[in-house]
């Protein structure tokens, strides 16, 4: 593998596509989506080898189907190519403007972050919409996806990249580094002269591998320890709710709940209602000491249940003495993604809001809404937990960065 | 070193300073300027004794004086706490917010980054700009400075800690590692779970080090290698003008010139005037085949001159064939922090403005102008050469993040 060839493709390429107009991107983005639909039967068929190959391999039900591409999937893999080029150019924005007491005159406008490397996990679809996030936002890409889906990623990109080329896509804007050597993509953690920026997107093991071992930028993914919390005011019916939208309409989604907690001045109504209600979705149910005072039919919480990501039928749920107790468990054992309040009191909503360190706090509402699309903020390559930069929905005004233009007469020191 | 306490002793004094208002941080801020005051003899005897040592080891006269503190010198130091009160507060502003089509009402805000390791060398009073801006944006800070200024940097860190804890600043806001042993920056590096952000303020040995060794995300501030660029419809009086001034007003900053593009067009008149504006003013002359085939007396440039950041009077000069060919020389050697085109035409400007990577692209003025005071954004901690989170001068408003806050009635998904 030339990493330094594939660098410098990559710069050079970022360098002509900061230089397209939205106009051009756009006709770029169409001809992408019209080529997943004609190229159906090449890209099937390549996952179909993935799909075979991973069932061979004893791979669960559950990761076969992520895997799996169907016609309707590319359909809607087409569809999400053709919205992103409805999306407004996030480059050329004025930031601000101002002129100071001198003359001079400076503006701060959106350019493009330059070259980004998206390295992810499973589902197919995650490659062709990072690489149309990257086009619209005028960024060179270079996708690394894993070695489950190796024939399906190559098929994609190579789809995409060539309808892309014959409508005026720069060479090398599309690079794609196949996956199943960890080591290469340690080596390509070090190209921090040709990439600007690594976004992983995929499990925790992949996260910190990636912030382990790269000396350019990257923007967290991680996963989501999400928390409601029923304070002492809150309106039942809407907890129960919103707990088992959050908990049970897509488990195994980052912004699912993963713990409830309950303030003690309302536990021994609260804790039966809504352990019920789990029940009754299905959710098992593991609890601390104070909460299985109020329901001893609760399997007994570890410390590291509290901290669990489980993406599962599954919930740890806690009895805490008041919100302040509430605002440090979260803390503590949160992963800064979305956390809720449910409360009448706006005094309590204030507090938590304030409180709470999170990329997004809620009251009153599902965390299953943090989302780009959810947010109207259009397709997204994920959720930010990091904090600089992002933080959030990682979407298209999150990928690009500022230069500043000072125009003057003759200005000096 | 207990580093584990240093850090969560950080992280708990960040989510009591993310809680104070602007009324509070600024009292804090006032009592800290009167305390390097009313510290002075103090803080002058430590530097005493670094300066002492420094002149034992023979370190050169530049930088005992980069290193020598006064007591004007502390007044200054003093003055710009007081001036860093006077700034808004850039925590709590609200980004953008907006209501969805279910009701969900949603605004970004921001609030401070959280923890900030700031690594610094030589001057003294860096120490103390940077805690003071921390504060400001209500981040805690762990101050490391180089072992050179070690006396000078524990007396001031212990000064502002001690000043402010008595008007309300909670314990840890403000931690200080002793600077000469890089073992423990580099286990300090590693400490992400508390640390959010590393900025280091030093040579680019400290930089590169800072970023091959954190897996904290890192805002670098690394040399600039700036060129100023005569394009032919160029006033040559002007463009000797900000040469000059960008090459010799302060040639030991990361604003000033270093290299010098001349188009061929006007060079048979423009080289020899400014080469002989420069040799008046004092500079080495370092030039390309075509640049001494205009000035045969310049020294011969190597390619390494060209990469060069020279600060000091030495400027590598040479002579391109076209605008592409200046931006493309730019875009090669340039660092991405200022370049500066001098030109009457605004075809050649808005090529220029588009084409060149860098933070701060200036059409007929000064490269001296990238500074947080000259921008008018106040005081900063240096100046962003990397893409991501802030770009160009780093002061209050970049060093803060965001929280979106979303309000319901009960929506779910």
């Amino acid at each position: 593998m030339d990493f330094d060839l594939l660098g410098r493709t990559a710069r050079r390429a970022a360098r002509r596509l900061a230089l397209l107009d939205r106009a051009a991107k756009d006709a770029i983005l169409l001809a992408m989506a019209a080529a997943l639909k004609s190229d159906a039967d090449s890209i099937l068929a390549a996952n179909t080898r993935d799909v075979a190959a991973a069932e061979a391999k004893g791979t669960s039900a559950a990761l076969v189907d992520r895997l799996r591409l169907t016609p309707a999937r590319l359909d809607d893999m087409a569809k999400g190519l053709i919205e992103i080029a409805a999306l407004p150019d996030p480059v050329g924005r004025s930031d601000s403007s101002w002129v100071r007491p001198n003359g001079l005159r400076i503006e701060k406008v959106t350019v493009p972050v330059g070259v980004i490397a998206i390295i992810f996990e499973a589902r197919p679809n995650v490659g062709a919409d990072a690489a149309a996030l990257c086009l619209k936002s005028g960024n060179a890409v270079i996708l690394r996806g894993g070695s489950e889906a190796k024939e399906s990623n190559a098929a994609i990109a190579s789809c995409l990249d060539r309808a892309g080329r014959a409508h005026g896509l720069p060479e090398g804007a599309i690079q794609f580094l196949p996956g199943g050597d960890r080591a290469l993509v340690k080596e390509m953690l070090r190209l921090d002269k040709y990439i600007d920026l690594v976004i992983p997107r995929g499990g925790d093991a992949l996260v910190h591998f990636v912030a382990e071992n790269s000396t350019i930028p990257v923007i967290k993914n991680a996963g989501g320890v999400c928390h409601l919390l029923v304070e002492a005011s809150a309106d039942l019916a809407m907890a129960e709710s919103i707990l088992i939208n959050g908990k049970c309409q897509r488990p195994s989604v980052c912004n699912a709940l993963e713990t409830l907690l309950i303030e003690k001045s309302v536990a021994s109504v609260a804790v039966p209602h809504l352990a019920a209600a789990l029940r009754t979705a299905g959710v098992e149910i593991r609890g601390d000491a104070a909460w299985r005072s109020f329901d001893p039919a609760a399997k007994e919480a570890s410390d590291a249940d509290f901290a669990a990501e489980f993406l599962d039928l599954v919930i740890s749920c806690s009895v805490v003495d008041d919100l302040g107790a509430a605002i440090e468990h979260i803390n503590q054992y949160g992963s800064g993604h979305s956390e809720v309040i449910i409360t009448n009191s706006s005094q309590a909503a204030t507090r938590f809001r304030q409180e709470v360190d999170a990329a997004c706090v809620y009251v009153n509402a599902s965390t299953r809404f943090t989302d780009g699309g959810q947010f109207g903020m259009g397709a997204e390559i994920g959720i930010s937990t990091g904090r600089l930069h992002a933080r959030g929905p990682l979407g298209l005004q999150q990928l690009v960065t500022w230069k500043h233009l000072v125009s003057g007469n003759g200005q000096i020191r």
